[in-house]
């Protein structure tokens, strides 16, 4: 079968690989819209070592090819939502309720790219389809669906682990389409004023949509500097969804005591984050600072879409370019890698 | 001065007593709206034991008269709302994170009816002024202020002691202006599926408006068996917000294992609650059930009217009926205790 | 095979069966040590409905007989720790935190008695053994390892969802095998003062040895009373370990405002739990009432046990009678359902 | 009066000062014995900026000479214990649940030093007595509970912030009396195994009396990678009582996916605190990074001091020196200043 991917770090292309075979338990998908993501040209590039004759891909929607005999709730032909984290949840590290996304190691239910071939493919597989798939609901459309597979799940996370409250004061840094999810989810949660930092005027149109008061950008000053003016004295939220080491160090100094600044960014493997002491009360002013992956499994998918339909929320808003055919993957992808001034978020018609 | 309140139990009518006196860390206010509520009229009828000669009302917005000397935050002549429950933070139940609002003993923080006058005067009495007196925001009406104080605060205390989560599916029994907001609450904390159960058109109409998904009526049927098959089985997240003992036991009855009942209904001195071990998984479905009571102070008062500034919340949606002139509240105490087909929540503009 | 439990409701005996097939992820386990259980006598007697030809028994120890192709930690021979509870960590029930244990609908995890045969059997099956088997650690006895899997994951559990912390003051009413572990799990926690009831004289010494600082008898008076007073007005958490309806009501009325109830008692069937509103604050107090099942899987029980080893914690403690020969189970089984006054917790070893 | 302090920074001795005045809600109490610290050293040689004419010491109990009118819990003569942080409960920041010692700004509740004189002197103020005091309950040594009012309180925290739960491998870095109690803190709240890093031959002993089941040293090779080997990859909690930056970069590194940094060690207002984004999981771990202050007021102590009078707890074990007579406090504060071999703690007896 064909696949879009990596040759080698640096290479990317269509790959021809062996049709993935289907365990007891498991389901082989073939994909129906699938969306590049930045850690598909991350790890092109190289971001998380290197990797040869990888498909990449890793948020998908499609429609079940073939199952395993212990599979008991999908059967081919059913439409299903892929979750970009697919946890094998017989591993013990399920059992520590933090976080089912390290199943087994840090990121160990990060199965697509990171141990297999991923969805930018005629057919995908999926491990434990039983507890990893969510069927599409009615009400829901297959593209909102899409968005849920991480862009939605991690960004919403965000603000889960920032504990958003009613009425906190929250400012997300990144207006990707992660950041935007983090705004909607910090709005969700009953959020009080909510400051966005960025500057692509695509996304400050959804960063408002979704429940921004206002933007900042470095263009009209120092960030932090308008930060603080904005909320009197720092935000007691803050979610890291763009930026770099230094947004790090910000996000730490602006929040206040009792504060929780949550990270959904990925730094890169070189990447040192460093802070003084003396914006973090000298190690004592009770600011909780984490750092977490994408929550995968398919009960994640299915409150995500329960929020889309009866909240009536408009997770597809982000979806700024549409392709179709499976061949335009390499298009979508291509364009992904060079973040056109206008791009939130592709997404690709396979035309199946 | 007068006051509107109660001679004796089952007495109402208007109290002419002195002017409250203020001490050193507290103020004395001239209420510019209130609001009655059925714990006034409640309290008038007997429900909370005897009581003579008491000013009644717990929810208004006024402006300071007087400050005492030690009062640092507030001045005469600040526009201030008042949260129904006022506690003094000086007492040990406060250093219990649990809740404030049972500052020494059960209801201790309820000082208005439980310790002393109400807010249906020409002047009444708040206790440590700079903890629990909020001022009025910018972008933010008197009349949607006079909301947060009781009304929103015991109704999103629902959703919070629901611990509400993306996608949960949510069923709020009663729809008044309590179970009102507890709909709006769960709404904005990002509940997926909101079902309300409740009869009254007027409010049906603003539990709509607030996010439920679908209203079930006892005219219709069981309520129970409505709501599972509404739901497929159950809902995992139960607000009690209206109903009496037999509500009890059917919101245990209908929540799904490792779901939460949370109370925020105001059950009878005489009221016993039963529920058939049974429904309960014979005390081991991990089904809690919490019951509390309307949190109170200055930062819960802020933190709920920046959700209405920020996040457009439209707290006024609730009043039903406004009177004008001190002497409305004679009229609007009445309705409240007849409550009229149409009544949702009245409120009463002083003339101040 | 032999197996001792039940022909049908009060109706126990001997029973010939087949021995348990293995699947692919499963173990069979021939058990070296086991122990009857009330749930056992109570199941034997119809307490969970009408029952037929089941073997009986969920706490054993035992060697690995056989494994399933696709388990990977386990081998025949291995010494293992068998959890009461051995959730299918497929089931979407998994993936809601609150609790492994309903995996699918309420006690879905408790295989044992509930959807198979027991332990007290030449062989017994386990389902997907490499997230439910625990090795047995060095430094912890079998016999210890063996009170982990119900009696010490239930009883801590108690203190679990009471939140016990630093200095609270904990009253459990019984003192039967999970009462006491729920002694030792709250002072494992920092409890403050811990408060026993019950009057059974081998009991009453563990419990003060497991940290009781005072215990509380019907024989001397109204157990309310005795804990009011010992307390100054009251616990601010109450574990149930054993008890009627009754208990119930008494526990949530004893305990403060702003505390916790804690239910690890299985109550009947027929039971109708019910209480003065009075008690709960007229459902406002901020009381939460909580009841849970036996936490299961392998790292249950491997936290448990380090905290044996670590903590010297000495869980054979509550053993009380120890049994020799497979043939015993039947002796050990009678005498637990005849609660012979010097019973805690017997033990069979099974000879193999 | 005399009091022990700092003329300036670098400058210590014995001042001469007017008697504090007591407020009408505060009191005013003679010490009869103090402890120094570590933060009165430091803050003498002008790690918190530049201070004149202070009276250092903020750990003490005593008598109380007076109280305001207004104080209802307490008279002169009272023997009490006094919290190292006394917030003041009127401030909003005590609204805010994370922690009551920031009650306006970080560090708003620690008034001692910060924004006043401190306990070695011959009287000292408390503000808020009601809320700040502790009576010295039967059954604890009036060195035992001075012992709870720093070391024991923020020891003890760094094992609730890091959620220290049954069988958790928890590293403690430092062996000081703060983390010491940091030690018992996390054995009191059931850890598994606990690593204590250290060197000291007297702490070694105590750590060892408090539960740590090994002593790591960096004399005996990396400390990291002790630990590493000890816990087979690594703790799940991390608690850091002292040490540099460097101890906080191996602090992240080494604790396992999903666990939690805890820190109480104070840092120097120039340290820069960094880590590579590889060991915090490029950002992504799930590792939760916490810093905290003493938790203060009253029932913070009379919490802990229930934890010592039932669970037999050793508070005194940590005291390593001890003085007598007024003018000791000079001795004991240069000891202090020195750190001799064989400190821990000491304490001084006023002769009160």
């Amino acid at each position: 079968m064909r696949g879009y991917g990596m040759f080698s770090v640096g290479n990317p292309g269509w790959l021809d690989k062996e049709r993935p075979a289907c365990g007891p338990l498991d389901a082989i998908v073939r994909p129906t819209i699938i969306a590049p993501c930045t850690s598909d040209t991350h790890t092109m590039h190289g971001g998380s070592g290197p990797k040869e004759n990888l498909i990449l891909g890793h948020e998908a929607v499609g429609i079940i090819n073939e199952v395993g005999p212990d599979v008991t709730r999908f059967k081919p032909g059913d439409y299903v939502v892929v979750p970009a984290c697919t946890p094998d949840w017989l591993q013990l590290g399920i059992q520590n309720k933090i976080s089912f996304s390290h199943d087994a190691g840090p990121f160990g239910g990060f199965k697509f790219l990171g141990q297999k071939d991923g969805v930018m493919a005629e057919y995908f597989h999926v491990n434990q389809a039983d507890a990893n798939l969510a069927p599409l609901p009615e009400g829901v459309s297959p593209e909102a669906a899409l968005m849920t597979v991480d862009m939605m799940s991690t960004g919403f996370y965000g603000a889960e682990m920032a504990e958003v409250a009613y009425g906190d004061t929250v400012v997300v840094y990144g207006i990707g389409p992660v950041g935007l999810m983090a705004i909607a989810g910090a709005a969700l949660r009953g959020a009080g004023q909510i400051i966005a930092v960025g500057t692509r005027p695509a996304s400050i149109e959804v960063a408002k949509d979704y429940g921004a008061n206002a933007i900042v950008s470095y263009k009209e000053g120092k960030v932090a500097e308008q930060i603080l003016e904005l909320t009197s004295g720092g935000p007691n939220k803050t979610i890291i969804a763009g930026g770099n080491p230094d947004t790090f160090a910000e996000a730490i100094a602006i929040t206040r005591e009792k504060g929780f600044i949550a990270n959904i960014n990925f730094f890169d493997v070189k990447d040192i984050l460093s802070f003084p002491a003396m914006t973090w009360g000298l190690g004592m002013a009770d600011k909780t600072i984490r750092g977490g992956f994408c929550p995968g499994g398919a009960e994640r998918l299915n409150a995500l879409m329960r929020v889309i339909k009866y909240r009536n929320f408009d997770a597809e808003r982000i979806i700024s370019h549409r392709f179709h055919g499976f061949d335009a993957m390499e298009e979508a992808f291509h364009l992904m890698d060079k973040k056109a001034p206008d791009l939130i978020k592709p997404i690709v018609y396979t035309g199946e």
